[in-house]
């Protein structure tokens, strides 16, 4: 191995997700994940905090593990509920973990040739996120859903796919709590 | 890609570490780390439990990750805390995560041409185990000492090469309270 990286320790808010040190932060406005939702927010006041993400960086290469913590905030855009972008990896085939440590959400996943799953979050909730599956966390519950995340090192983003074609089903909010819903834009 | 797995979800016990379905268990006791401390342990009545592995394995590839929890019993064998075995993984390169859940720990880390570093271990951190450094948790604590932890998943373990050699340090117990102390016996 020609590099060899030092050990180090980040401290995590096991409730609020903060990292300490702040090594690398991500803040999605409504503005940033306006295309990703059935409706346009016109309705919500100036330009709300949809997520946040806080990441421990790590050089980019297969033998490495990148982590981070994800704090999605409570509420609602028309009848869906604030969530993240949702992406597949660019090496498709790299796989994902999260943890989750506050609030209740919904883990929708989604393969290229349209098959879908959806699996619960919450403190204690260990999703296993596998290669070939777009996924997507939304918050469905009053308080702020936040979890840890680790992939391998080389995975990348690619947001791109599921802006262009969402992701077969939507989570809304139903009489009885979130239903999952058909999307009627996906593929598009 | 030939195969894609399915997502799934397993229940943490955040405090405890206990994982809900269990689906591989790895109990270490006293007779089966031995050859790891410095004294043998004769004193010890029965053969004590030391520390429990409950994994979530998934196939053996670059692209996945495993976790695992890991519960190490409060204890002192001599002057020396109960602690795991340690080991490199078989592909040297492979790093792994930690996430402290409950207890206080030590983390000992060594590369093979005998560097090493000690990180600090409780609930909310996150230690960052780089390719090329083995590694060992040792509970200096009253409690047990719980984490969980994520590694790409074809990273192996090699039990033998700490087994040999040993680390160069080792975690002992001081007049106030836990030291590194160099490992007489390293190398040998």
């Amino acid at each position: 191995m020609s590099e060899i990286l030092e050990p180090f320790t980040t401290l995590m808010d096991m409730d609020l997700g903060a990292l300490r040190p702040e090594r690398e932060v991500v803040v999605r406005r409504l503005s940033d994940v306006r295309a990703h939702f059935l409706e346009d927010g016109a309705d919500l006041d100036g330009d709300p905090l949809i997520y946040t993400v806080y990441g421990i960086p790590v050089p980019p290469t297969g033998s490495n593990i990148q982590c981070s913590t994800t704090v999605v905030q409570p509420g609602m855009l028309g009848r869906e509920y604030f969530m993240t972008k949702g992406h597949f990896h660019e090496l498709r085939d790299r796989a994902e973990i999260y943890v989750g440590l506050a609030g209740t959400g919904r883990l929708v996943l989604a393969t290229e040739d349209g098959r879908h799953a959806v699996e619960p979050m919450s403190r204690g909730t260990v999703s296993y996120v596998p290669g070939g599956w777009a996924h997507r966390t939304v918050n469905v519950g009053d308080e702020p859903l936040v979890f840890f995340a680790a992939y391998v090192g080389d995975a990348g983003h690619d947001y791109g796919t599921v802006e262009d074609r969402g992701l077969p089903v939507v989570v809304v909010k139903g009489d009885g709590g979130p239903e999952v819903r058909e999307n009627p834009g996906y593929g598009r």
